[in-house]
């Protein structure tokens, strides 16, 4: 009836990311806080994940991403650079594309996250083969559901077939990206990647303008 | 760009909501907490929610319900009953047909929850239709997916096609049925809830078997 051990949930490792993101925010957050957010994470990928040997990692990056996000929404934590969410259904294909390309073309100027309303199992290797040819980085590129906090510490949220999922909240840039879902149109992948590409283009010089009008203003 | 004001998250509603549970858990948890927990479950439910109506109303009840739960496994909150937890894929068939049953059998010397690795948008039909004939109170029957505070706070889990996706602690009940799905087999859902109906009895047997054990020693 009992599970042997091997089966159990890495708990020592969950506890030692505990503390080691503890001593980040102390100060800003309360051990109890970075532990359920640690906890709740781990259990928030392990929901869609396939493959188990990176979920501590990735839930150390997980939720060190979510508490820096929800720092930097209450003033906790600097924001040196706009925040920029894409948010798709599966987070494993218009997001992680745009996420790609806007961190490719804009370098350290902007800061992305990506999240998805029901995050797949895996990046689409569809679009993990398009991105790496691309020559971009491919280093945050796991799926993830989406939560509060990410919206919270966004400027730019950016929804692809997903807007009712995403809290609104004021004092935020809202755009609804019209694309279609590589997941269901496969064949289409060059003309959606290409959509994208263009969008981000669009965004990043509207972003540009609005920082530098922020700066004479 | 920006939304109107109908379009805007009910963040009056969900800061309500917040006071009220920080009052109910006052001493428990800290107002930072309990405020994430309000927002995050929000958004953990608008993420596979389609009726939008009541969402704030779904918030509350699944805010307090995960905040119960994680302080029974702290031992701030007392657990007078057995607390069982149901987990299948979508929270919409197997895990509500077991919680329906198991709530009308064992009435109040029983607590019970439901949870899914990728739940639906809402209960199946058909089962909510079922449970209906039945005699069964479906007050709880919004489809959420699977936490960790849940698990911890649980003296039995029954995970049902999902396996992979639970947390595994020391200390509780883990048992996997082997139920077919009803969303892909719905030509087969009497005979999928007589299979539940059997193995509810069976688990409600072992359950008072350990308690009066449990109370002799």
């Amino acid at each position: 009836m009992a599970p042997g051990p091997s089966a159990q949930t890495d708990q020592k490792v969950l506890e030692r990311i505990s503390a080691d993101l503890t001593a980040r925010f102390k100060g800003v957050f309360a051990p109890e806080t970075v532990e359920h957010y640690v906890f709740e994470s781990y259990t928030a990928l392990a929901r869609s994940a396939r493959i188990r040997a990176y979920l501590t990692v990735l839930t150390e990056h997980f939720a060190k991403d979510r508490l820096t996000a929800l720092a930097q929404s209450t003033g906790a934590a600097p924001k040196d650079v706009p925040e920029v969410l894409f948010v798709c259904v599966q987070n494993s294909g218009r997001s992680q594309l745009a996420a790609a390309y806007l961190r490719h073309t804009a370098g350290p100027a902007v800061h992305v996250r990506t999240a998805g309303s029901a995050p797949a199992a895996e990046v689409d290797p569809a679009v993990a083969e398009l991105i790496t040819a691309r020559g971009s980085d491919r280093a945050e590129d796991y799926p993830k559901p989406l939560t509060d906090d990410v919206v919270r510490g966004a400027d730019y949220v950016i929804t692809m077939g997903c807007g009712d999922a995403c809290p609104i909240y004021p004092g935020k840039r809202y755009l609804d990206w019209d694309v279609k879902d590589p997941a269901t149109a496969p064949d289409r992948l060059e003309a959606i990647a290409a959509q994208i590409t263009a969008e981000v283009d669009a965004l990043l010089a509207a972003i540009r303008t609005e920082k530098a009008e922020g700066a004479t203003t």
